[in-house]
């Protein structure tokens, strides 16, 4: 049960229904790192949001952006699972690999990324923009998976509720998914 | 020296004018959050926003909100140092410490915060709304400051650099502050 009492909506969906007037900016932010026009492509960035959250124990948010990644990857949610398990053995790029470690270091604190981490990126053909996105995609998801797990809020256990919403947000985005629903 | 080539202003200032489109939301969010009519005093928001940056040693945000504070305070930055030191016997009120314990357990992860914290905030007359900032103040600060430190960005020395800039944001806001720079 939830800490304060929201409308009843899963994940993250309630306190944004409660406070709109915070749900508006945080759908800006993902909607522009997640879903704007980008050279890392939407199922990269997803995947980076999902790692950070499955490493920051978050349940909805590892579990609603890992299904989205799996969306725009064509249903391979097999890659998904990859990735949260051991992303260095996972079937993406060496690119992608590197942005991941320096994600998964953002997670636990932003002094941990070295000059090495962003050079062996760099290493890989990162541009300084997909290197900022990857460090503020993976601070950006400390916040969410904190603002869900510190408010208590619930979670569906059916794999199918997040296939139907993920291809809702793929479809239509998060500002407008959060609005329409 | 910051991890990727930015334009050349402290802190947050560096990559929020690398990236624009990222920068819009983020200042949003911190107007509502930080700004917007409240029951909580800006002072009491920004104590909130600087406990958890210096929580994680982000020296630039726990300086700025300090200082921003400070100003909302008539100059008092002794009772922002002594929050930050140790809260608990701060002259802050009850409610405040109620809703700082919370904030620092979402620093450290969301699923620490407990019923029985949100309940000993109730019992200071904390309402849903102010418990509800509170988590999201403190998650978005693990984000602001995982940003900055995770870029290595720089941050001054100089006491006054932060108190002319909190004069500066505390008049104008975040968004207008950062647009004007």
């Amino acid at each position: 049960m939830p800490h304060i009492p929201l409308p009843d909506l899963p994940g993250i969906r309630g306190p944004m229904a409660f406070r709109p007037e915070t749900a508006r900016p945080l759908n800006d932010l993902v909607d522009v790192l997640l879903r704007g026009p980008h050279s890392l492509t939407p199922a990269e960035r997803e995947l980076i949001a999902t790692y950070v959250s499955s490493q920051n124990d978050c349940r909805y948010c590892q579990t609603i952006h890992g299904a989205i990644a799996a969306h725009h990857l064509g249903g391979n949610e097999e890659l998904v699972t990859a990735v949260k398990r051991d992303f260095a053995h996972a079937g993406v790029s060496d690119k992608l690999k590197a942005l991941l470690a320096i994600a998964g270091k953002v997670a636990r604190s932003g002094k941990d990324v070295t000059a090495d981490d962003v050079h062996r990126a760099r290493e890989q053909g990162a541009t300084d923009l997909e290197i900022h996105d990857a460090v503020l995609i993976a601070a950006a998801f400390c916040m969410f998976n904190r603002y869900v797990d510190g408010l208590a809020t619930w979670a569906p256990d059916d794999p199918d509720f997040y296939r139907q919403r993920a291809a809702m947000v793929a479809t239509n985005g998060y500002a407008a998914s959060t609005v329409a629903t």
